[in-house]
């Protein structure tokens, strides 16, 4: 399925090695103990590296809800009816869901993705992209077919477009989709040879019952298609989601362009490992905002050598937690390039 | 030295129970899965129930930062000179400090509170209470006489009152003080009944050597003063400092007058417990932000049962981990007050 010269093997663009030295030779003179300030030091001087600039700012942010339904849904893996897929579409734009407060709150702008539902929707200020009816049931076939996979991929690499026109300076990606707790955990099965017992979990809210019969869906899924799953493409063609396959290639696009993402919750990790393993140089441009209460998703961030900026118990999406994180952010740069030097604030050092 | 009439034995403020309960049921009707939210459900829930509130907000914030120098740096316990202290206070008024740059961006109001350096100085928006040329050295003699430790818990309830009269929704304590570590650290080996060892750390940045000396010079201090210890305010006014006496009375002030209180790091938890032990019924107006770097912060939250917001490896202190957990709070109130019910948004709730 995939061609040598597929847009998402070009190679990202790289931090800039100077402006991260720069920064850190900054922080190191900010009037503060060195390292007082733990991770917030890190996080400004990587996204000065990753900005190349001395004043690193996230003041325009971007996010886009990413909705798509899913047919394995049909062997009763989700506490919620599939209906909830379109009826939070409306609520996102409508501004009453958790995303649409937080968004408001940042002053962010909020974009929602319909990426294909089982009923066809028509809602004012979605952009309803009609892939399909949902993807299939993968117990039973390929989740998706190839031109819908690639035109996932695509829709995310659009999303990144429309954020690069408005000058966004960070982008978060999240989804919304009844079943999807499902395809991310099937998709992690094959990304981290893994079996589904220790990366199933309770999703919305299912009892331990309802997480077992979870991973023997799973486990039929991964009978079917493992042997087939010859390169990372193919294994989420075949076990993930519209959703899913159109996070992975917004990070790809994002790398590429040079935007940091900031990374959500347990299925935005499977979509940025899926990502990071299409096109490694991708990886320095993923900030990982949260560790969601979801089983699994540790084996995710640790496959990634992710570190967290928060720990919730959150377990949402929607990209709630990656907004959530936005302000830490914020708060970082706003130190970074606020605060008084030693010299400028007639402040003494430490004798060497 | 303790009557029984004195004002911070005052019983403190109860959390409305109604309005707990009405807001726990409110979260559940929001358009999410139950408990999606994770520890933001549980912040929203316990702010509503402290402001007596159902739509909770902490817009209106204010941080007092307490300054005072130590007599024990005489010992040798500090990375930095002493004169720092005063720098800062400086650097505080001027907007080049952490907290004054936190404090700028979430709009509160910041004051900056001089109890007593070594040097006196009259820097222009600076309160200099002049409660004695920094404490005496506490391996000698005790740190406070009664009559500062009665104005320094004094200093920390007129602070509250001045936010108070502000429509403060929510206070934060800070301080500033080379040693200040050393005399948190003694008086919580006294508060928990536990020796130097585990409880003194690096501060602002010891190396082993030096964290070891720390240890022994906390050691002399208690062999001279623990049988004294014969009550919470004793061991305060012998171990403690201005500015943790200042920050246990603002605490006990905040919950006497129904104002949450949101705890810095390692010297700020250490004035709570001291403020916990004189009077318990200030216990449920705490908020802890973050769990410090510093070796014996988690000691100290474990005794109050206390869960911090957030986990960044600070340890800056100046209230400035307080200051970077405002937007969660923030964030917190806004999804409990903005997001739409299940019924409003016409979304299907989960099958019972």
């Amino acid at each position: 399925m995939s061609a040598p010269n597929d847009w998402w093997q070009t190679s990202c663009r790289l931090p800039n090695e100077q402006t991260r030295q720069a920064a850190q030779a900054r922080q190191d003179e900010l009037t503060k103990p060195r390292g007082a300030l733990g991770r917030l030091e890190a996080l400004a001087i990587r996204l000065a590296s990753l900005q190349d600039s001395a004043t690193p700012t996230v003041d325009r942010t971007w996010i886009a809800v990413f909705a798509g339904d899913h047919g394995v849904v049909a062997e009763g893996v989700s506490a919620y009816p599939q209906a909830v897929t379109g009826e939070m579409l409306r609520n996102f734009v409508r501004g009453g869901a958790a995303i649409s407060v937080l968004a408001r709150q940042l002053g962010a702008t909020l974009e929602v993705i319909d990426l294909g539902t089982v009923t066809p929707l028509q809602l004012p200020g979605v952009q309803h992209l009609k892939l399909g009816a949902g993807t299939a049931n993968f117990t039973h076939e390929p989740a998706m077919t190839p031109a819908q996979c690639q035109q996932a991929l695509a829709a995310g690499r659009a999303s990144v477009a429309r954020a690069l026109a408005a000058n966004t300076q960070l982008y978060i990606g999240g989804e919304m989709g009844i079943g999807n707790t499902t395809a991310a955990s099937a998709l992690a099965c094959v990304l981290l040879e893994l079996p589904p017992q220790g990366l199933s979990g309770p999703g919305t809210g299912l009892d331990m019952q309802g997480v077992q019969h979870k991973a023997q869906v799973i486990e039929r899924a991964l009978t079917l298609h493992q042997a087939h799953c010859r390169d990372v493409l193919e294994t989420l063609r075949r076990l993930g989601g519209f959703e899913l396959a159109a996070l992975a290639g917004a990070y790809l696009a994002c790398a590429q362009h040079g935007v940091p993402a900031l990374v959500d919750g347990f299925i935005c990790s499977v979509a940025a490992l899926c990502a990071v393993q299409l096109n490694p140089t991708c990886r320095p441009w993923l900030i990982f905002a949260h560790r969601s209460a979801e089983l699994g998703h540790q084996a995710v961030l640790s496959r990634l050598a992710a570190e967290p900026l928060l720990d919730l118990d959150l377990r949402l999406g929607e990209g709630s937690g990656a907004a959530l994180a936005v302000p830490l952010l914020r708060q970082a740069c706003a130190l970074h390039n606020g605060m008084a030097t030693f010299a400028e604030a007639a402040v003494s050092e430490r004798p060497r």
